[in-house]
């Protein structure tokens, strides 16, 4: 299996890193914006390409692994790579995915492709477990916590203040909200009464602690109304202790069954990530896999995790599948 | 949806109550060996018939669901009732799997009609956990800790030992091995290390605690090598605090990623139900809805859950389901 990497940022290195794991694929181009003389790979052997020559790949690649970001390169990119190649891309941003999947379906039912969309751990692992969950459970509910890691969104937001040399955003779930939802308490919970954020700011001399924290804890959308613990430090310290890009999260749903709905059920899915692309990357790299074996054999348009058959991920199969994981 | 009811123990009962639960499918049907009229079915409206009356109902249901054992039941009656309809079992005998799985398919793949064999959690949810997990995590191990739990076969086997009038045998995982698999120590653990085994049990009087427990903990197979605690304790007490069956239980992935192969990733997944046949009954429910829409759209054959692609478990779908949990 032939993988391409769309992007070469942290996740398309982590493409790079899942791939060489796996004896059935191999990573036959990486393509970029940049010139390409000036990427570095994880790998001396990956053979990087600039964007403008991905269509001398056509008939080489398998699948294109879609690795750059939901604002604005997916929805154009996805869409337009789709005409010509299998695709699978992490499409992140929950309110527009309905739009996003309808016109990768529009491309790919034309040119018989499959453009698997909003691969990796949320969206994805953690829908998989939404949907089994409440699926088996038909009275339930589900609560998503995300954390303890790293905001991305959050820490670009910081890094765009004035005065702001370096920043790393740690979303935090509350505990004591997680107990009451595992302890069956069904609460009503708000995002801000779930997680708390918690920032590393590096700042230049010169500027005022007290109002780039209150520049923070203010910001709109990002910032406000959460609890926010905002904390100083030198780019020493930075450096040291939060160049990684950790996260987690857990998805619990709990659910009563019995003839008088009494009868308390707690389903808990966790993660745990000491690199965040790296993992959303291996998701990826499965599903790359699945979308393979499914274009094989004649399956074709947008399709999502919840359309995935489980067996079509591993590179076991049949009765092999059953002895090992059953 | 039609669904028929085959054998109508705890596990049975749970599938009736967790059929009322959705409003796309009714019971059709109980069979039972017993005398109908003594069989007391949860809801009144539920209707019970012998097995000898199966042959009326080969038109009105659309999924019948194995209720049986998988020792001596599921083994003859899944493949006998696949001639007429699709089903959905439990059989849980792992070493005898790929064997079961052959014999339904070959029936299945003739009738036109779908097998779904070894549904419920474990096999089941927990099986489609290590699948996902150990297929997106390459360099990977996976870790099932069961319980604190009943075990109905090592509560079945104290009973047969003269003198005991009931008992019940909960499993116990061992908290510090299940820390060192989420530390990442990677240990490797027999069953006996993972696991302890409780027990809780009446005895005629006259008959000795001594030698009772001495053929407990001695029993091969079931008890031995395992750190055995024995509790003899009244009926009284064990009707007031005994009488449930809860179970629970974990998976615990652990990977690694990462150019030198040192980023560690732990997927976890855990159960807690306060009743093991309601929530198995609930996973069978919901793969029923599954094998009717596949076998509605031309499948058949005998499929595990790893066959099932997630979204044919849920009542919604398309945009709904991406809306609502992607």
């Amino acid at each position: 299996m032939k993988i391409g990497i769309f992007g070469y940022g942290n996740l398309g290195r982590g493409v790079e890193l899942a791939v060489n794991q796996n004896d059935d694929m191999e990573v036959a181009a990486v393509f970029t914006r940049r010139n390409p003389e000036t990427v570095k790979t994880a790998f001396e052997k990956t053979k990087v390409y600039n964007v403008d020559e991905v269509d001398k790949f056509y008939d080489d690649i398998d699948v294109m692994i879609m690795c750059g970001g939901s604002a604005t390169d997916l929805p154009s990119q996805s869409k337009e790579l789709v005409k010509h190649f299998n695709i699978v891309d992490s499409y992140d941003n929950h309110a527009q995915i309905v739009n996003h999947y309808r016109n990768v379906n529009e491309v790919a039912l034309k040119s018989e492709k499959i453009g698997l969309i909003s691969c990796g751990w949320d969206p994805g692992m953690f829908s998989l477990n939404r949907l089994y969950a409440r699926s088996i459970l038909a009275n339930s509910s589900d609560y998503t916590f995300w954390g303890r890691g790293v905001s991305q969104g959050h820490s670009d937001a910081i890094r765009r203040i004035e005065g702001v040399i370096d920043a790393k955003q740690y979303t935090i779930p509350v505990e004591e909200a997680m107990n009451r939802v595992r302890a069956g308490e069904y609460p009503e919970l708000s995002a801000d009464e779930k997680h708390i954020r918690e920032c590393f700011v590096v700042i230049k001399e010169g500027y005022d602690e007290n109002s780039i924290r209150e520049q923070i804890v203010t910001m709109p959308d990002y910032f406000a109304p959460y609890k926010v613990i905002v904390n100083f430090i030198s780019k020493e310290e930075f450096d040291k202790n939060h160049s990684s890009i950790p996260h987690a999260g857990n998805v619990i749903v709990c659910g009563k069954t019995g003839v008088n709905q009494d009868v308390e059920n707690v389903i808990e899915y966790s993660l745990k990530l000491s690199s965040n692309p790296e993992f959303t990357a291996s998701v990826l790299v499965a599903y790359a896999r699945a979308v393979y074996r499914m274009n094989k054999i004649g399956m074709s348009g947008a399709k999502t995790v919840f359309d995935v058959a489980p067996a079509f991920l591993s590179k076991y199969d049949g009765e092999d599948l059953i002895s090992k994981f059953l």
